[in-house]
């Protein structure tokens, strides 16, 4: 068999988790809490699988969980939008984002993705046919270098993929910066996904600019979250899209038959848990943003150099000081083996990485005594 | 937006189940059980989820569920198949049929479909860019037509798929078939996907023959399975993929970008209930059987026609001597409206439908309550 995806192999998030195992090192690589979820939430999961929610739930999602999206939504975004025709459960933001790729791009379209980006991207929109056209995002701030931007802009332009907060950077985009887009692509028939998994790690009191909140790019995006990343549940890989009605309509014939439904007892118990408990996103980045703090003080005393994550749940930091002759991969498998600490390089997010780029990130979704040990750890090297 | 999938609609499956929901009918449409799952699958999913085993779940699946797969693989079918190298955890089987088309049909290849068939499958074709050629199945006992999957073999097919038993109309297939497959397309570079959701519910002792079983075309192929058809949880989303390691890493490529991973708890839960509770398997025929042969014993007194099925918890009924003038879909929603039992039209599962068909599908996955009050309604038509 000829591999439709040569290119294609282990994600490095797999083989960092699989690394720091074998060597029993702090795992701060793949993105995932190492802390309970909350219990109200987890107790409902039972409850709702004893009450019998164990079949098929509706292609679109539960409606009770369809409907707090779009409460959350008109809370936290001022829009309104119609749970019946614009929001639609997925099985994990992974599968949301493949979606919406499957659903506008064909054979010969181009998309723009702004590097460094996730790495399903690129394969999802190879599956489809089409080609990722790397646009890199400005250093040191991972901002959008406009003038790239346009000169990526072509008749084959299809969609464009957005990520704010940034994985792997934090970084976020600004409403100056939406504005901007909005006007580089008016009158041109192009999508967006906008990728909003970490909307609601945002720190600094700063708050996230969805693209749920610009009525002009709205109209034309599916805009991808997660349950997982906000309610601490990756492994029960539940998210969703919100998308205006004919682009949701495009979607849902995707989606219903890659996989045709979430996990209905996940379902009823986010949607008992998002009315019960909303106070857990207003409080959500003051939870996260404590553990940047601590992370990023303890390791104010090491040798590494950053800047402080705007949001998301990752930190990169800069190791020139402590071994420049080392490329981002050897760094972090150095680190893992030798140091006892796993982290993600930042190269494997880019086609064609800056040959001077010594950033590898750190994972702070962890407990106090988790990162303590690993500063620890970091601090002496 | 011009759309990808310009033919696709709602599902049959969620129109019929809305209609019978908005009528207050019984609902013998849509595939799932209206009885509890095993209690010590249900407690569980708690006990893990109360464990913290919340976040992500290796890309190929938990080891521990892969080995109880591998395991029931060896006793059912006496093939030793690595856990390891070609046992993958899906969200859900159509899932597993989706990657497996993505991971090998490309622009321009042809997929043999036996109509009917189940209705993901050509759209999934299509997302990969190949074009479905439906050989239809022969009739009265939906068994393959050799003259007629000859004449649709091409320098282009790439793919044929499989589904034995076989959704909607119960018929299994035999060794024989299998090797005649296998000598038809010996030589030629044609990969298989063998949907075998069904592969536990196979009544009168017959057994079902698996393409695991067969070591010429298991060298070809991707083998479905859904642990929801076979445990009761249709509404957890879980399936699994057996196929030889080069196979399985083809799809798992596909997989780690259209979903990552299944769902964490649920593959706990699994994996826990199987290894303790081997019975379930074994009395599962049996179980279904009992569900069979309850309701076609009791519509042997209404007008409807019938052989009963082999396997599936599907019952196809001719009901020609009720309303001939009605087509199968205006059947479905007059049985729905007018006498409270909804069924599934036939047609829908063929690119062109026999002019003749007579046939809708009644599912028999319900209590014993359930079906005597559907078998009343009928058997009062
Ligand atoms: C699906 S594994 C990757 C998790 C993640 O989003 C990350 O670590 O960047
Ligand atoms: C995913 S809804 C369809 C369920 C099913 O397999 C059927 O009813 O045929």
């Amino acid at each position: 068999i000829t591999s439709k995806l040569p290119n294609v192999g282990t994600t490095i998030f797999t083989r960092m988790s699989q690394l720091a195992a074998e060597v029993g090192a702090i795992n701060l690589s793949q993105g995932f809490p190492d802390f309970a979820a909350p219990a109200a939430l987890c107790d409902a999961v039972g409850r709702h699988i004893a009450a019998g929610h164990n079949q098929y739930a509706p292609m679109t999602g539960l409606p009770a969980l369809r409907e707090q999206v779009a409460a959350k939504v008109a809370t936290f975004y001022g829009r309104a939008v119609s749970a019946d025709s614009e929001v639609t459960i997925t099985p994990g933001a992974t599968e949301a984002i493949f979606c919406a790729i499957q659903a506008v791009v064909r054979s010969g379209d181009e998309v723009i993705v702004l590097d460094p980006c996730y790495d399903s991207y690129e394969p999802s929109v190879e599956l489809a046919g089409g080609r990722c056209v790397h646009v890199p995002l400005a250093l040191p701030g991972f901002s959008i270098d406009w003038q790239r931007m346009k000169d990526a802009l072509s008749p084959r332009t299809r969609m464009i993929i957005l990520n704010s907060p940034h994985n792997p950077s934090g970084a976020l985009i600004s409403r100056a910066e939406l504005d901007q887009l909005a006007e580089l692509i008016r009158g041109r028939d192009i999508y967006l996904v906008s990728d909003e998994v970490y909307e609601h790690l945002v720190f600094d009191g700063v708050g996230h600019v969805s693209v749920l909140a610009h009525d002009e790019l709205y109209a034309r995006s599916f805009v991808v979250s997660s349950f997982g990343k906000t309610y601490h549940v990756t492994g029960w890989k539940t998210g969703y899209v919100v998308a205006p009605p004919l682009l949701s309509a495009e979607l849902r014939k995707v989606h219903q038959y890659v996989n045709f439904c979430g996990v209905t007892p996940l379902q009823w118990a986010l949607a008992d848990f998002m009315a019960a408990h909303p106070e857990h996103l207003a409080e959500l980045p003051a939870f996260y943003q404590a553990k940047r703090d601590l992370f990023c003080d303890l390791l104010a005393d090491s040798r590494f150099t950053f800047t402080r994550a705007a949001g998301t749940y990752f930190q990169l930091v800069d190791y020139s000081a402590i071994r420049a002759d080392l490329d981002d991969v050897a760094m972090s498998e150095w680190l893992t083996r030798e140091h006892g600490v796993a982290a993600i390089p930042v190269s494997v997010f880019y086609r064609e990485a800056p040959k001077d780029l010594r950033l590898v990130r750190f994972c702070f979704a962890k407990r106090e005594e988790t990162l303590r040990q690993a500063a620890e750890k970091l601090c002496a090297i």
